[in-house]
């Protein structure tokens, strides 16, 4: 019933155009009533993302299933993914949308409120595994944000390409990207940890004497 | 005219609700026609923002008068400064208006489509200053997101202490932790570059043997 309705609607949107297709109209196509239409969908701009409140809700069961030692940003890209997981499962239907919503303002407007209500969720995970730290909820927040960015800009370039190719391949660029610029526990903007096995950085002042620069070296290569 | 619009519209809002206040009921009150309303807000909503395209135009000014000169993740946290000195400039008037979005959920959503409008505004520039680098664009939505993020969140401190306090030290902290992150011309995570003048990197591999680090060190110190 859920699925007759979501093609029904789809076909009128795709056909008539949006804003020109009625509840009725949907609920005429599939052959049931308009009660059916309002026990699955609180309104028209629901029944255009039917996926959106399931997926939030296995984001929120994937983030409260984190344990202390998973990465805190690893595990937000992780839940990001389930988005475009969600959207790969069906590109003709997830590109027909895109299409749609960039048509019609109120779907837009729509979808807005939708990804903000995902950023929150990513949010709200962060804020909790950042509590300790100075300025934890102010980089909660941002790492949130741009988790978001990248997801949606990964995502918007497979969904105008007709969702053809592997989307998973640009998203992990794309994740990775920020990932390596709020690398979890370094402070933003400090470099990657050094590779302890093999790597040796030695910082000094110029006009240090070199007698001085060669046993930093040597500390620093473990040879003291 | 404009102004009296709003104070008779934020006074109804404030005492009878924002859904229980027509666009009748605030010209009564602000004593003209239903017409002169239609000519300065398209809608009910836009009276609750009466600032925001002046200051998206101010925005895009400010950008548009960037040279190559300026650092671009700088410019676009100066031009994010914008949106704050406007909620400064009337810190009564913005604090009431954060409460009555908070309480209102179209006006939440309408907040959030201007939001976007912002974000869009320093991605566009952000994507031209970036578009000779590999991962401009992704660089560009990216950094816009995270900036946006960090703006909101130094305001929306200040508008929940009431607009009491200096709204701009918490807003330079909350921009340089970004800007920090992404330094203009560094690769996202790399280390701030070094100060010229006095200080030296040297990264070697612990197995080095010791006469190439201290020819890396000479060299790297300029002492070649």
């Amino acid at each position: 019933m859920r699925d007759s309705l979501i093609a029904a609607a789809f076909r009128l949107f795709l056909e008539r155009g949006y804003e020109q297709t009625t509840i009725d109209d949907i609920v005429a196509l599939a052959g049931v009533g308009r009660r059916s239409f309002f026990r699955y969908f609180p309104s028209k701009e629901d029944v255009v993302f039917p996926d959106h409140e399931k997926c939030l809700a296995d984001m929120t069961a994937f983030l409260e299933a984190s344990e202390d030692a998973d990465d805190p940003v690893v595990r937000v890209c992780d839940a990001a993914r389930l988005v475009l997981r969600m959207y790969a499962e069906n590109p003709t239907f997830s590109v027909q949308r895109y299409r749609l919503t960039k048509q019609v303002p109120g779907l837009r407007t729509y979808e807005l409120s939708v990804v903000w209500r995902y950023e929150r969720t990513l949010a709200a995970y962060l804020r909790g595994r950042f509590a300790a730290r100075r300025d934890g909820t102010l980089r909660a927040d941002v790492i949130a944000s741009a988790v978001v960015a990248a997801h949606n800009h990964a995502l918007r370039a497979w969904l105008r390409a007709d969702g053809v190719g592997d989307a998973s391949a640009e998203m992990d660029h794309a994740l990775d990207y920020v990932s390596r610029a709020w690398t979890s526990n370094a402070p933003a903007g400090d470099a990657p940890a050094e590779e302890e096995d093999d790597v040796v950085v030695v910082i000094t002042r110029r006009r240090t004497p070199m007698w001085r620069v060669v046993r930093d070296v040597e500390a620093g290569l473990g040879r003291e």
